[in-house]
């Protein structure tokens, strides 16, 4: 047993200035040595009493300390004797600060998503990218007091759940709002709502493909539908999307396990599929036995008309799952998605949802019910259409003004972005680069093909621009432009 | 061309009464009548004037039908002719109301997972299953407080996002809470927040393992973390928790690639791993280099003394994960939890968050930083510690004094459950379905064995018990125990 001067009294930096307690400096200061082998097994402690006069700490600090410890299994008390470290203890090769042994590596599915390309919104620049809604128009005043109301009556059933599938009252207002906007024949049940379309997506991917099963994914296409493909292990295989529509048709085509579509308003194109396609498509998959996914992301925005109807209401055989978003009609953050799903197909959704936590907090799902119920998410629709019909004529006038001698951009009867085709063969990975020094943040479509050879471009967002934030993004383009013309950067050149 | 008085008229059923505009329903009787076959290609349509006469609606309705019909490719217009149906529509064998083809079927993973035990709480019997916190003291005039002044803000950080680790401010208060709290080690910039701990799970699942590597999880363990790490495709091996311990150096066990542990409060068996296994686990992990998840569910509620020290803070090899959650500490419905990890793994699980969707709203993680910051979370905390140190020993007490002859219920330091053990061969899942019946829901403990025989009782969540509940749930048990008894039900008989 060690005299008691030889402890290395010196382990304790104690500060009282330090808002940590007294009890818990102790702890860490002893915790620590013990690790680092500063104090090893056997080691006789201070006394309480001893420990407490050295550092000027009450007593009771000191034994809480060693209580807790003792408790841990770093000490041990010999009755009459003292307080020792337990013998067992060594320091190990793990002490903190002695980094060592071999790096675990990640798996080969997160490579494959961290190695996809990232469309990150930069906070800085004027942002041009697609799928971003307006939300200074948001009725955030009514949202808030729903919200305050909601999170103050306590109810239990927004506390503990006994379903996964959703809130019942937020189940019943979207089978009705579908089935009204897009012809969607589904009952409440029908409705699985996840955090976001992207979730529902990840869900579908690894519910519906097993490792090695074929998925057509749209050529060019959704980089995040590709990626949760990727993770789940399935081989991609491109359906090309042409100025002739969905060549479904190509023989090169290996028999899918499923099919991801767009076809309310084709991602990045903007091309809707027409009736003919549909039904030629319904028949296909019914033919090979293949799922679809219908991904409906902003099929709410249509201009011309009314919305388009949606696939599944077509489908008879239970294989379209639709997919639906409030991100793009409310506010992204908001997290808030959902699927229609074949009957027989609800249970073991609800399942995945509760195993996987993808499922969204009770109190907003139950607060966005309310505001779809009491009208407000129709008066916002019909408010934002209006807006977004006027900022795309407005965008549109300004780029073919401005930018015609070098970019094409093509009026869409949907959405709240549109594509710019290039008039010149310029790199759209240099065209984003120079302008995002112009100021201006934007996407290179090249980016969206992951088989073929990219065509170049720009998918612009103009959702959240005024007609300032308009003329001042359409000017920044353009003086990308005309620096890429002087310094003669087209890709043919 | 067919005669106008051939067109069939009965595929209308107009209804004035029905809240649906007139333009749908007539856009979806002819939709419908082209997708069923009795619209052919080719047919002739009535003129809008005509149509709209025999119908009694506005011309305007008809018109706009024709025009979404036109505009969606199932009729064309020859201009000075008519309209008719275009020709290349031919009703599909998928016509909805003629389901036929063969139907799709579900991955391996899915039916793996949806095959693992549920515990479904019933929202009408008494509910004693674990980790339910009480949510009667939460203090939720303070928390519609924050919520509402946070959703008025509408400050841009809120409504769309730069980062997918989560809101700023939450992140340095995690990373404060963890330090003091729990001994953790860790910058704001290794903080991830999800959309709770089972999406933690789910994300470091499918990072850190491919399919076909070998994870170990506890025996008994959580059936949880068991799903999700099937649904990622390992191979699980069985580290059995026995009275002594982890056993960890059990020579059949292969070498794995992850190691999933619950070391503050082993579930179901409420055992807290000692210093000394802490150092033998990282030792151990660091020569075979593996992973090491830390699921610390319910690590916060500690009666006697503070609460433990994490795994993580001993671990200087980057190789533990630390999972917690604010489910069981605010309410479970809130979905918020997060993960720690080493820096040089953060841009990656980053991405998987953002591509998985399991994300969590930005609104209602900005309110619980405010709320965390205010200093509502930690008086919240200690009242809750009180609160459950009571309720646990009112319960126990319950139960020894009525149920001893059947069920040994042991105290535990931590949690806000326990463990009962049966002092007769019952079957715990029969237990469970007889009590079911007399009121009360609990979960048998059976079914977090999957390799060995496993043992049998109930495992007892008493959080949400005022004294009466408490009162009632354990002669609720009484009488089940009884009835078995004069059943004659135990195994053994």
């Amino acid at each position: 047993v060690p005299a008691k001067s030889s402890f290395p009294f010196d382990i304790f930096s104690f500060d009282h200035n330090d808002r940590t307690p007294a009890s818990r400096q102790v702890y860490n200061a002893i915790r620590s040595a013990i690790l680092r082998g500063i104090l090893r097994g056997g080691s006789r402690l201070p006394s309480t009493r001893g420990l407490s006069k050295s550092l000027g700490v009450a007593r009771n600090g000191v034994v809480a300390a060693y209580d807790q410890l003792l408790m841990e299994g770093y000490l041990q008390s010999r009755s009459g004797i003292g307080t020792f470290v337990a013998p067992a203890i060594r320091a190990s090769a793990n002490a903190p600060g002695t980094r060592g042994g071999p790096e675990p590596t990640l798996s080969r599915r997160a490579s494959a998503i961290t190695g996809q390309p990232r469309f990150h919104r930069n906070a800085n620049k004027l942002n041009l990218h697609p799928g971003y809604p307006e939300t200074e128009t948001f009725p955030f005043a009514v949202w808030s007091k729903l919200l305050a109301r909601r999170a103050l009556s306590r109810s239990d059933e927004l506390l503990t759940y006994t379903s996964f599938a959703g809130h019942p009252a937020l189940r019943s207002a979207i089978a009705n709002y579908v089935a009204v906007m897009r012809g969607i024949a589904c009952s409440p049940e029908q409705v699985v709502v996840t955090t976001g379309a992207q979730a529902a997506l990840d869900i579908l991917a690894r519910m519906l493909l097993d490792s090695g099963d074929v998925a057509w994914l749209e050529e060019p296409g959704y980089v995040g539908a590709r990626s949760v493909l990727l993770a789940s292990g399935a081989r991609l295989v491109p359906l090309r999307v042409t100025d002739q529509g969905w060549a479904m048709f190509d023989p090169a085509l290996a028999r899918p396990g499923l099919i991801y579509v767009t076809p309310s308003c084709q991602w990045p194109t903007g091309r809707t599929m027409w009736a003919g396609e549909r039904l030629e498509l319904l028949e296909l998959a019914n033919r090979q036995n293949a799922w679809i996914i219908e991904d409906d992301y902003d099929g709410e925005y249509r201009f011309r008309g009314r919305a388009t109807s949606a696939l599944q209401g077509m489908d008879a055989s239970g294989r379209v799952i639709y997919v639906g978003t409030f991100g793009k009609t409310l506010f992204s953050s908001l997290r808030i998605g959902f699927m229609i799903v074949p009957v027989d197909v609800v249970a073991a959704v609800e399942r995945m949802v509760e195993v996987t936590g993808q499922f969204a907090p009770l109190l907003l799902q139950a607060t966005l019910a309310d505001f779809i119920e009491k009208g407000h998410f129709a008066a916002h629709l019909k408010k934002m259409r209006a807006l977004y019909a006027q900022r795309q004529r407005e965008f549109m006038d300004l780029c073919r003004e401005h930018l015609a001698e070098w970019m094409t951009v093509s009026a869409s009867d949907s959405g709240i972005q549109c594509l710019g085709r290039f008039a010149k063969p310029f790199d759209d990975r240099e065209v984003a680069r120079v302008a995002f020094g112009h100021g201006v943040d934007t996407q290179p479509i090249s980016q969206f093909y992951s088989h073929d050879e990219p065509q170049h471009g720009l998918l612009l967002g103009y959702g959240r621009l005024n007609q300032r934030d308009s003329q001042s993004g359409v000017s920044m383009l353009k003086r990308t432009f005309q620096e890429l013309d002087a310094a003669g950067r087209t890709s043919g050149s």
